[in-house]
């Protein structure tokens, strides 16, 4: 065994003791990522507080903390008000910043908006930390969104990005200001370029983030699903579990400082093989494929999955959960929560 | 002469006839490029609107406008205020977007407004237009700074983008605003990625504004001019006359629609060679080499000239003006025009 990867084996089975006592802090942390982050990182003894603004339409939901909620410190504060964060960066080990706008057809719809919660918020960060935390571990997640449409699959972190909506330029705008801020101000920083992220905590009442809520919702509501385009465009799904592991992953890791992964999946399905798999737990699911409406056919990406193999050999990172177990799992976890989250 | 070739001269001859009673709208039109552009265009027969705010440190010079301030309308809102943009897009032929905080170094030192007075004001102006204008021509002047640290020379617009300050990240977000909204509504938008301009009316009172402007004033003052790093950074310098003239060819071509071009110069020079040529009209001016200070250092891109064929293919421009003749003009004004510019 190298000594390469053997010290990575190491970080990664060390990796609870990294978060024990350890201060965090979770932008977004009421959200679907940021929650379920935040429940691992009680787990494994750190000190949480969350920031969120919980904007209606954001996807953030004071019940994806209920199980933690005596452990976390909730502060409910906006990131466009720099004032509240100088405080809250002080004295962090690590600090995952999660929140901002996630709606690709939203930002189309209030671009200044997705402006504002994505790009001010993420500059007020990095100005907090540059004057009263430099030593905080940062990481940022963005998107796949920033590519656009790709010719070469899987896309790797070497293509040129080429964001074809507000959302993605804005995304595109933060990962640039982490790796600024890493390169003129040494900040520790690091931006995960994550794909479909699926699981329980996920917001699936609202049709504002990705095909994923939008199917598993109109799966237990016994609705038709219905598949935009004609179905066979080709996408990479990340469990839950994996997407914290690799957010923990990352943080503990000094050669991610100042670069850029992408996170992927060992399979990649298309949607009408997503929607097959729901079918298979839940059998009397339907599905019909119709027409793009105008709106999301102008922003839609076409085909995409991404090569992780740079975060794989940094970190040791592989995600562990097959689409079948993952899909069950949420299912599972939404049929027992309809009213927090569906109905 | 090819068909191509032909419709190319015709029309560049007819220039002047595309913008005779035609409505122009000018977006920091009290600035170095904009009042220049404003006052070939009153030239040229066109009614000409100028938006400026005046924030003191963005260049605007009311001195600017002199020579046409009976002929132009100008009105002293804030792009980020969206209600005076909404009238103001109305009807007008051709929109000119060049208001916006140039600064690299302010930039870095005031991010947040970098972010505001850029990107905010960009998306308001387009959506504007398309709620407003979807029809106008809309030209958007952009930098080479969107480049940042680039390894082959001449640059061409294939090469990827990788902005290295503040300022960069929020122009390049100016830019994939632009094509977005053009891919999206069909907005008529043109992108000039400009390099180093010069000429009479530029902005040398502070230092904000790249060294150029800095040679001029310390020439004038009989300062010894100061190089920082070694002088030997080479770069590609356009005279004001030769940028207002690719501003106008981009606003009449229809092949220009959607797309990005470098402007460019014939030679480049390096920096002790530019100021070797400011020698040679005042021979009393000295110069020395210094090291960068910090915190410009870390944002220097070191080399660049840029490539501009794709633009000379598509509207026939060319430099005109060599840099001896263009820094005589520019001395010769900024020595007549003591107190308006730079004592």
């Amino acid at each position: 065994m190298s000594l390469e990867r053997r010290r990575i084996l190491i970080e990664t089975l060390n990796i609870g003791a990294q978060f024990l006592k350890k201060d965090v802090l979770i932008t977004g942390g009421l959200g679907f990522i940021g929650s379920s982050l935040a429940i691992k990182l009680c787990e494994l003894g750190a000190n949480v507080t969350i920031i969120d603004s919980l904007i209606p339409t954001h996807g953030g939901n004071i019940n994806n903390i209920r199980e933690i909620s005596e452990r976390v410190i909730v502060n409910y504060s906006d990131l466009r008000d720099i004032e509240a964060l100088k405080g809250l960066v002080r004295d962090k080990d690590y600090i995952f910043h999660l929140a901002g706008q996630v709606s690709h057809g939203d930002s189309m719809l209030n671009p200044r908006n997705d402006l504002e919660v994505n790009c001010i918020a993420t500059i007020n960060l990095l100005e907090s930390c540059r004057e009263y935390n430099p030593n905080a571990r940062l990481i940022y997640t963005s998107t796949r969104q920033v590519y656009g449409e790709v010719s070469d699959l899987p896309v790797s972190e070497s293509q040129p990005v080429s964001p074809i909506d507000v959302n993605g330029i804005n995304k595109l705008s933060g990962e640039y200001y982490h790796l600024l801020y890493h390169r003129t101000y040494s900040l520790k920083s690091t931006v995960l370029r994550l794909t479909n992220t699926y699981g329980p905590r996920q917001q699936i009442r609202s049709n504002r983030q990705g095909f994923v809520g939008i199917f598993i919702r109109q799966a237990l509501q016994l609705e038709e699903i219905k598949i935009f385009g004609d179905g066979t465009q080709l996408r990479d799904f990340n469990y839950i579990d994996d997407v914290v592991d690799a957010l923990l992953l990352s943080s503990i890791n000094r050669d991610c400082y100042g670069e850029i992964f992408n996170l992927g999946a060992l399979k990649k399905y298309s949607i009408i093989q997503f929607v097959e798999t729901i079918q298979k737990i839940l059998p009397s699911v339907n599905y019909k494929v119709v027409n793009f409406p105008e709106a999301r056919k102008v922003i839609d990406i076409g085909d995409y999955y991404g090569d992780f193999s740079k975060f794989h050999k940094v970190t040791g990172w592989n995600p562990k959960v097959d689409i079948e177990t993952g899909l069950k799992h949420s299912l599972k976890f939404f049929s027992e929560h309809p009213l927090e989250y569906w109905k």
